[in-house]
């Protein structure tokens, strides 16, 4: 059965049904607390309301954070692009971004399109050097559990420079949680079943399960490892569904973009996008929850607030 | 004056006229060492011959590894773009593929076009959270030295994938040394006057001054340090001069391709490429130099051979 960990300024915690059980370990990262499995297993003692926890990110700072690029063929498809023709891609987040599952989200002065992306992270617990094998047999070994995260993107910054990185990893473009959720390896084999759903002030937005994925955590595990070390405590982020707030123009408009100057192109597409009002706002609830829809895995429900700086 | 740094499996040294001088320090990274300048500046004793030590990358992993997109004025343009129209841009490597400056570059089996790009990196020598302001009169208080390096790219990954991070990161692909050079701030100033030069096997391929570059040092930090934090040991790319293997097909080709499929525009794309001599073969040998035309600041030469894996 899954084992929900929750996190405060100064403890972490196992859900159980009665409430949360503080769990009696020294551990400082979410690396230490996964080497700590006996602490978690034999947390114990008064369960306490998990309303009354001011909530922290379970995935501690510093780690690796990548992500991988346009993964659901729903949202591969709302992009323009063909399914077929995308490859496996990663980029890379700063863990700075990271933030907590009911912290505000803060809008830099500089940024004007902030747009949000409900993803599955995967979070690891044993180290997998670069050429480790990953089969749907050993996955398990290596994925401790999942979280729920928003890839919050500054669409201004991220289509003009190209490359996705600084316009992901501003401070508190990486909301993750509530939970980390550790699954066993008959759940893992679930993935699929995870439903994710994001909306905002109430409004649906997405809603749609990881059988949408191109490349299933097995798959995109093989990729990454062929370059990159993981160790416990990284995180990887595993794509969105379509209902972004960023929607890509029709073929026939993106030809003729391709013929006119950059400068032009991007001042014409970012005129057109101001008027888009699903770009968040000041004040603007996001929530994102991720789970079965029976209920048997439940990661939780992540509710932040944007903040403009002005 | 400058100070060269260089580094073997079980010391630090500094190089002087009469040979390399052992430095009596304990530090096991980069950042320790240069938190322990007393020591640098004490090192003493009997010189011995630099050739005679088996050098490694004076910059140590982990770090963090940050590069900058397109940074000089001639890439951009062989690269078919304008310019006034490149943003600036930064994008992740792996510290994994940090290999010493001797170190074979191991091209691995399933990479068909293997290029290299001679960069200056910066190291840093102080934290700077994001949001630290940096100005002409403080960035030597951040930048410590600088260091000779390859960002060796696998173009047939880059290009389909867009996101540089995976083509750019594998072992071996970010030769860094010989030596460290911690520089004064007067000599910080000079950075503009620093050459780059690249050849494969005796053939020159780059030869530009830093004084090409769109974004000098003072603007890519404070681009940077928006989103950013950076720490002591860090290292910052700072873009490659036109002379890649890679070149940009001219405009109208460009825009005949952008009506393909994808799947077709990189199948063509490739099959020319293919017939480039300039990719880099196996045992080619990669020698890359930066310093001042007047020698008052010499980063050394890197010597690395090129494996292919089969």
């Amino acid at each position: 059965m899954s084992t929900s960990i929750l996190r405060t300024a100064d403890a972490w915690w196992v859900r159980t049904p009665a409430g949360a059980v503080r769990i009696d370990s020294d551990a400082e990262t979410t690396a230490e607390l996964l080497a700590d499995r006996s602490a978690i297993d034999q947390a114990a003692g008064e369960p306490v309301p998990v309303e009354s926890l001011a909530l922290v990110s379970p995935v501690t700072a510093p780690c690796r954070v990548v992500a991988q690029m346009t993964n659901f063929v729903s949202h591969v498809k709302d992009a323009g692009m063909n399914p077929a023709a995308v490859p496996l891609t990663f980029f890379r987040k700063t863990s700075g971004s990271i933030s907590g599952p009911s912290d505000d989200v803060i809008r830099p002065k500089h940024v004007r399109l902030l747009d949000y992306e409900v993803e599955i992270g995967l979070v690891f617990g044993a180290p997998m050097p670069v050429g480790t094998e990953i089969t749907p047999e050993t996955l398990a070994d290596y994925v401790a559990g999942v979280v729920i995260t928003n890839d919050i993107s500054a669409r201004d910054l991220q289509l003009p420079k190209t490359q996705f990185y600084e316009a992901k990893s501003y401070p508190t473009f990486t909301p993750v949680g509530p939970a980390l959720v550790l699954l066993e390896a008959d759940e893992l084999k679930r993935f699929a079943d995870l439903r994710l759903r994001l909306w905002v002030n109430g409004e649906p937005r997405q809603d749609m399960t990881a059988a949408d994925m191109l490349y299933q955590p097995v798959e995109a595990l093989r990729g990454l490892t062929r370059f990159q070390r993981l160790d416990p405590g990284d995180l990887l982020l595993t794509g969105t569904p379509v209902g972004t707030a960023l929607s890509a123009p029709p073929k026939p408009v993106e030809v003729i973009a391709s013929l006119l100057p950059a400068a032009t192109k991007w001042k014409l597409f970012f005129k057109g996008q101001a008027r888009n009002p699903k770009y968040l706002q000041d004040g603007d609830l996001i929530e994102a929850t991720v789970g079965t829809d029976d209920g048997a895995i439940d990661l939780g429900r992540q509710r932040t607030v944007v903040r403009w700086t002005r």
